[in-house]
């Protein structure tokens, strides 16, 4: 631990006396006793996050039959996924009309988180068999790798041929009306690492869309129809996390 | 619950027969069902916010006698609050050199958070007899109001004549050296009440300082002496909250 630190030095004369050498002591222990005290709540803190972590570990487990019940129904409902994520104003703006399209074989959405949760999360996606590639399932998964930093990784789609998305910008385009017609295809976000620690698709399929996608797949007619938001119940929250806004939402 | 939504709508021909009219009507009770289940995800999400508050509680209220012990040992310290918020990058940009006197009297800065955590949080801070105003306790408080907004409330001060710093801008500074010499003081934020709901600098002070105001107090010193960063120890959580990004900072 450091001695006595800046501004107390600023009026710092050379005539120290032996009350200014008592003083300057008896701060040196106070400083050192800050510290051990400092220990305590940092002992308390690890214990704090050790709690929390098991509590969001059981609801993880409570959640998961719920979830399952949640994804053979979905399974019934046809184009629910590309439904939702249109109707999400993020995500549908990574969209392009080819995204669209092959995203209808989209059946199911899973999002795991890691046993430790704050070690990462995996989204699963599976598809039926689709003009555009042969996978059954794609796969992004965030972690930190072995030297603690954020990284990704994702299933190499296999593209059948000319039907890779991921490399059409212009002459993908045979005169379609939508806006932005150059937009990056959905699809490239799996083979993008670049930014591991806050990926934003991948943080708003986990935190929004996963804990509540019926909301997203109704939305366009809440909005239609009531004028709400529909879109922005941000009090379901799949970690169970405490939600600091919550009561200021209402 | 709405029906059947947008996009199922895009193929929407006038000749639904039987089959059509059965197949929507197994999706409704599909979306239906889907709502069922999403309700009892929401409970345990509610179960789940409820538990991890108890813990917050719990360890809020073992961290008392240790923040007790602390501020009797920073009070030994001259000058410790002003050293510490001088060598916090962001809160010394919010002090001009006014400022920097006056905090030389704060002897003590207390951070309580409301019983139910979420509801808000209220910072006292302690001067002793000084020549600018005549409170010997400053308080902010941050809430949600009967219409459950975020808001603030503060401790109006009480300046002596000539002495508000609030109110010196150009004249108050008689060819000092700061570089920013028109910089507002400090003290215009107690009557802040713009931004309650993300108010900057309470929530530095309770989230950053708060946990652990020793690193500040000594960082300009860490600093010099040995490069170390000193002020950006974010795995220390004043509410012991779970921090995902805990092992990337390692």
């Amino acid at each position: 631990m450091a001695t006595a630190p800046k501004v107390s030095k600023t009026d710092g004369k050379n005539n120290h006396d032996a009350a200014d050498e008592q003083a300057d002591k008896e701060q040196q222990e106070a400083i050192e006793q800050i510290d051990e005290v400092q220990n305590e709540i940092d002992k308390l803190n690890e214990n704090a996050s050790e709690e929390i972590l098991k509590v969001e570990q059981k609801y993880n487990t409570l959640r998961q039959p719920y979830f399952k019940k949640r994804s053979d129904l979905i399974a019934k409902i046809p184009n629910f996924w590309v439904t939702a994520f249109v109707n999400h104003p993020q995500v549908s703006a990574l969209l392009n009309e080819d995204d669209e399209e092959a995203l209808q074989y989209l059946t199911k959405v899973e999002v795991q988180e890691f046993e430790d949760i704050k070690s990462g999360y995996r989204i699963n996606f599976y598809f039926d068999n689709n003009p555009y590639f042969t996978n059954e399932m794609l796969t992004k998964e965030f972690h930190l790798n072995d030297t603690g930093d954020p990284s990704s990784q994702s299933t190499p789609i296999k593209w059948n041929e000319g039907k890779d998305l991921t490399k059409k910008t212009n002459n993908g385009n045979k005169g379609k009306k939508r806006s932005h017609e150059d937009q990056e295809s959905f699809f490239s976000w799996f083979g993008d690492h670049g930014d591991a620690g806050a990926d934003e698709l991948g943080e708003v399929i986990k935190d929004d869309i996963w804990p509540n996608p019926l909301q997203y797949y109704l939305a366009s007619e809440i909005d239609e129809e009531t004028g709400g938001d529909g879109g922005e119940d941000d009090d379901l929250d799949d970690e169970g996390n405490f939600d600091e806004d919550e009561e200021g939402e209402e």
